[in-house]
């Protein structure tokens, strides 16, 4: 579809509001019409057409899992992903760490005043697409517009709602001394691929985000009846702080085999050129279960079967000392402590 | 308490981090102290306390109800409530307006760099204050920081989970022909507070936001065995937007007098000089009733009995025709349409 037709595919009229006005957020005509054409129309759904200030969903009894994210990410748009399916992964992602099955979403957009139409649409329709692919419905929204400068384009809010089907407890605290931990796949993608837009680097072959959905490969650990003690993405902080995080909530040591935790050579050396250690940067297509060691090796290849997780690694394993703390062994041989970061490393990535 | 103790109150030590900075939303040790000393050790609850990616929550079986809602409202403080109130209010407003009982909000902070730490800490406590008077647990949040000049300060974004437990249909479709409307309060104040501290307007007495929560009066009619037909609160759009959407969408007529309609005299005054028309000012703790005729009088006794409805009147009813049209008969017994405003009238509101 060449860019005019991709322009007139935008059920609001671009010649008419080339750009996102104050009245879009104004509870009048402009904002209905907007909501109505461009989000209800699009995102579909009963409870979203009911347009009443909730949706009703009816839930099996149970346990609930409820999440709720905030997506700043500059770049709106970045090689392999955009905010819309940031916004859509990474909530679902969240569910899928308590072993959720994910099912529904709220929306809340911040639209800044003077931001283009096309943009808008073009996240929509990334939105409906990572929702189709993650299997979940857009089920209830709101818009506000705020003055020009006092955004950047758009911020997205998703909450998630998911039924755990499961009897376990999947948590840190659930983490016992001999746990295994896989990695779902090699690492660092998400944030470096968001940085070489930032600041223009060029690579041979462009790096692209792994932002994917996994619902699928937790699921398939659940169904295979493995015992998963712990679950955790890998978004801000990257590998290094989720793994601090955990060993400090489970009072746990955690030793790390440097050699088994992929890196695609791209990434290093962007990593090399930019100062950044991938063991920090942000993912959003990858996560570490903690599972017990006789069932690390079925684990392995039942994530191996989902293609977001067919590089799935045994990387490491839980220690009873020194708690909290994570160990890495490096190729030579020498062990050095993995800390959290104490600030930030590649801001607004997601 | 002076302004010096309540400084010291803040759990984040304002002479080292006299603001928010980016790294506070890095994922680093910066950003889980501010999340654990900050918003886990004020908002408390077990479910927060785990700090996992989402909350588990047992919930009965049954219908759920869903809503989400971003705050922008600018000034942050205003007269009768603030942005934390309004996220809180606003909220569990929508979720009882399907007459659902609010249980959780999830609470999403967008946070620009350089906004004043003790600002934050006065929001936060706000939120605390609004959770506990509106009875619902802040179960899960997110932070996430913007540069300088991204944002405005902060901008929340709460979704909510209710339970309805009812067997009504409370939505446009049920309205009928015949159908009374009440309304809860005197309208537009809100909007007139917000405005009034954006404008620099005095007044002899401060006109205050009728911010509150509305769950109360709204299981209070339920309780009575009032047979509800629409509920909705008149918030962006006000008492004009709120009626026009329903009387479109059920495909009614509407008429109200608008000698019924209570509107403080300081509100009218201020509206006058604004050139604002109190039918479109926001309000947030206000609503319209749809009831059936022969359960008009005792719903109004019933929602006169709780104090954020104590001023509730009957204001108009449902008619066959025009369908879709909102008829005001005013004091001289001339009749006009009510139409929803194309564009904004009041930016930023909520």
């Amino acid at each position: 579809m060449s860019e005019q037709e991709f322009q007139l595919t935008c059920p609001i009229p671009i010649q008419q509001y080339p750009t996102v006005v104050m009245a879009h957020g104004g509870g009048g005509r402009l904002m209905h019409q907007l909501i109505d054409k461009m989000f209800v129309a699009t995102f579909g759904g009963n409870a979203l057409r009911h347009r009443h200030d909730s949706a009703t969903l009816v839930i099996p009894t149970g346990r609930l899992a409820l999440t709720t994210d905030s997506y700043v990410v500059r770049p709106l748009f970045f090689p392999g992903g955009d905010i819309g399916k940031l916004a859509v992964y990474g909530t679902v992602n969240d569910l899928a760490m308590s072993g959720a099955h994910p099912l529904y979403l709220t929306l809340g957009m911040i639209l800044e005043e003077g931001m283009p139409m096309e943009t808008l649409w073009r996240v929509v329709l990334s939105l409906k697409e990572a929702a189709e692919r993650a299997g979940v419905q857009i089920v209830t929204g709101d818009t506000k517009v705020v003055d020009r400068g006092k955004g950047d384009g758009v911020y997205l809010n998703t909450s998630g709602v998911g039924m755990i089907t499961h009897d376990l407890l999947i948590a840190p605290q659930s983490v016992q001394v001999g746990d295994v931990v896989i990695l779902s796949g090699d690492i660092g993608r998400h944030g470096i691929a968001v940085m070489a837009v930032r600041e223009g680097l060029q690579f041979e072959s462009p790096i692209e985000s792994d932002c994917a959905p996994l619902a699928e490969p937790v699921m398939a650990l659940l169904r295979a009846g493995i015992e998963v003690h712990c679950l955790r993405d890998l978004t801000r902080g990257g590998l290094a702080s989720a793994l601090v995080e955990i060993a400090e909530s489970a009072g746990v040591g955690l030793v790390l085999e440097e050699t088994r935790i992929p890196v695609l050579e791209e990434v290093r050396g962007a990593c090399e050129i930019l100062g950044f250690d991938p063991l920090y940067v942000a993912n959003e297509g990858r996560f570490v279960a903690f599972v017990p060691p006789s069932q690390a090796d079925v684990a392995v290849q039942v994530l191996r079967h989902c293609e977001v997780s067919a590089g799935a690694q045994i990387v490491g394993e839980v220690t009873a000392s020194p708690p909290g703390t994570v160990l890495l062994r490096s190729v030579i041989g020498t062990s050095r402590v993995v800390d959290m970061l104490s600030g930030e490393q590649l801001p607004r990535i997601c």
